[in-house]
């Protein structure tokens, strides 16, 4: 048995220190504890990485400040669409599901796309009806409604601004990229990775960011890493980031912390995409690089202390 | 100014002479022609890969034997579900849509989805309405029916049975993946790639392939190669197929035949997923590898004549 590690996150972006009261820093720090816990424990005892990031990323969904299941923003028609992604990198198998609703925890309807659809990526009103076929926890849509969401809809929805975030106001500067994620490593050497997210607050057309993006937001491979982003999608995906820090292990010969400073402080930057990605390797390396501001995030290697931060 | 190539592709998979005619081969051939002629027009006048690539995916899928556009098959509501998807190797811009019906050419609707919607991948019928917005062509349904189609999901329609393919009948052993691509190297030194699907007959649960992913079915960057895959797109998400070449050149120094050659006939032969791709590189070198019996496939290097082909 080797010793196992765990990351998570709760989205990248400008959070600046001068917006965050101290109990609502303790209360995003409380949600990204209590996740790292629930994965952690499911590590501890033995468990596969796949299931601690899917506990894990169903915490973050839980959790009502982060972009996601419970905390979805809202869309331009004031619904919600949710996206999530899972693989599992000891056999390359993935799940992906977008333009979600109702679905409680879309990250855990990835995994049973992954298990029991014989596809890997389902979409929409279809997607649900998969879900519920086979039982999957839902809910109305008053569960994922909170005030603060309503009223970040409500400050732009006549307008063609989409927010890339679940900021209060775009124009305060704050400019935070509302996704979750976990990556994890398990006793048996196996690596997993999730990502789950609640899209962009007034996005129109259907928009699909990379979450659900198996290579762009999310990759797990027991011979490299595993890796979920958040950021700017769109650079996400054409950058192909998570992905990329893989084939820049496997066939350039980079460490982990290599490949992550390449591909974020410098590839992503060239090409204007802001954000970051937790990463942990086949040796229980963990990374958390980010471009922007602050990234919420949290990790835990077997026998250290767990670490929480947001800011740089 | 440098010499121009470019390659399409009408599907890949297993293609049995017995059951085809003659008659339905010079059909097959002459539809491949017509969009390679298309294509190369553009490029012999000095115009982009981009454009080149657009026209020759719009008039593979005008074709009614292949699986896109007008030869899109049907699902297991009987509708039509089309995706598509196109890169830009010059900028990384891409553009990419899924679940769409209704317009005539999903490659234009990808195309001004890069070009007009500053996102990278729209969904159903919110991108459909983004495209009417802009003017896009549209077609009723009826413009979508045939007779063949319907035929082939009338065997299916009460089973589980999805094909993966627009073969008359799985049983008889044909097994086509039905989809349209293009890559191409203009005079400028810019490489484009674009891929175009109508999914498979009996889709449930709103599925998506890889011919949308951006990185997975389709991918382009001036600095290695242009590529657009058709095959088991499950297979071809979880591998990443498209940017791993890009990868294989780029960080380990592989020509374009050989990283073509490992992930097609090793790789993806080792995962389980069958299927081929079309491929440029930016010196203009064209592989066009498949580990199936067949892929409709025909290319033109400048200079050269042309190459139409179906069988191995």
């Amino acid at each position: 048995m080797k010793k196992f590690s765990i990351a998570i996150h709760g989205g990248a972006g400008t959070i600046l220190p001068m917006f965050m009261t101290p109990e609502k820093e303790l209360q995003y720090r409380r949600g990204l504890q209590a996740a790292l816990e629930a994965g952690s424990s499911i590590l501890q005892k033995g468990g596969s990485s796949l299931d601690a990031v899917e506990i894990a990323v169903s915490s973050l969904e839980d959790f009502p400040l982060f972009n996601a299941g419970k905390g979805a923003v809202f869309t331009n028609k004031g619904t919600h669409e949710m996206d999530a992604s899972i693989m599992d990198g000891n056999t390359l198998e993935a799940g992906a599901v977008s333009g979600i609703s109702t679905i409680k925890n879309p990250v855990q309807l990835a995994r049973l796309i992954k298990e029991k659809s014989g596809h890997v990526f389902l979409c929409g009103k279809e997607a649900e009806a998969f879900g519920k076929m086979h039982n999957i926890a839902t809910e109305e849509d008053a569960y994922f409604y909170s005030e603060e969401r309503y009223k970040q809809w409500l400050d732009v929805k006549d307008s063609d601004i989409y927010q890339m975030d679940h900021s209060d106001k775009l124009e305060q500067g704050e400019k935070k990229f509302g996704t979750v994620g976990a990556v994890a490593l398990d006793q048996h050497g196996n690596l997993a990775a999730a990502t789950s997210t609640g899209g962009m607050t007034n996005k129109r057309f259907g928009r699909v960011g990379d979450s659900p993006m198996i290579g762009a937001g999310t990759y797990a491979n027991n011979a490299t890493c595993a890796i979920s982003c958040t950021g700017h999608g769109e650079y996400f995906i054409r950058a192909v980031v998570a992905y990329d820090i893989s084939c820049l292990m496997e066939y350039k010969g980079l460490s982990l912390k290599e490949a992550c400073d390449f591909v974020v402080n410098d590839k992503l930057v060239k090409l204007g995409g802001e954000g970051g990605l937790i990463a942990i390797d086949s040796l229980g390396n963990i990374e958390l690089p980010f471009n922007s501001d602050g990234m919420y995030r949290a990790s835990l290697k077997e026998g250290e202390n767990p670490f929480v931060a947001i800011y740089k």
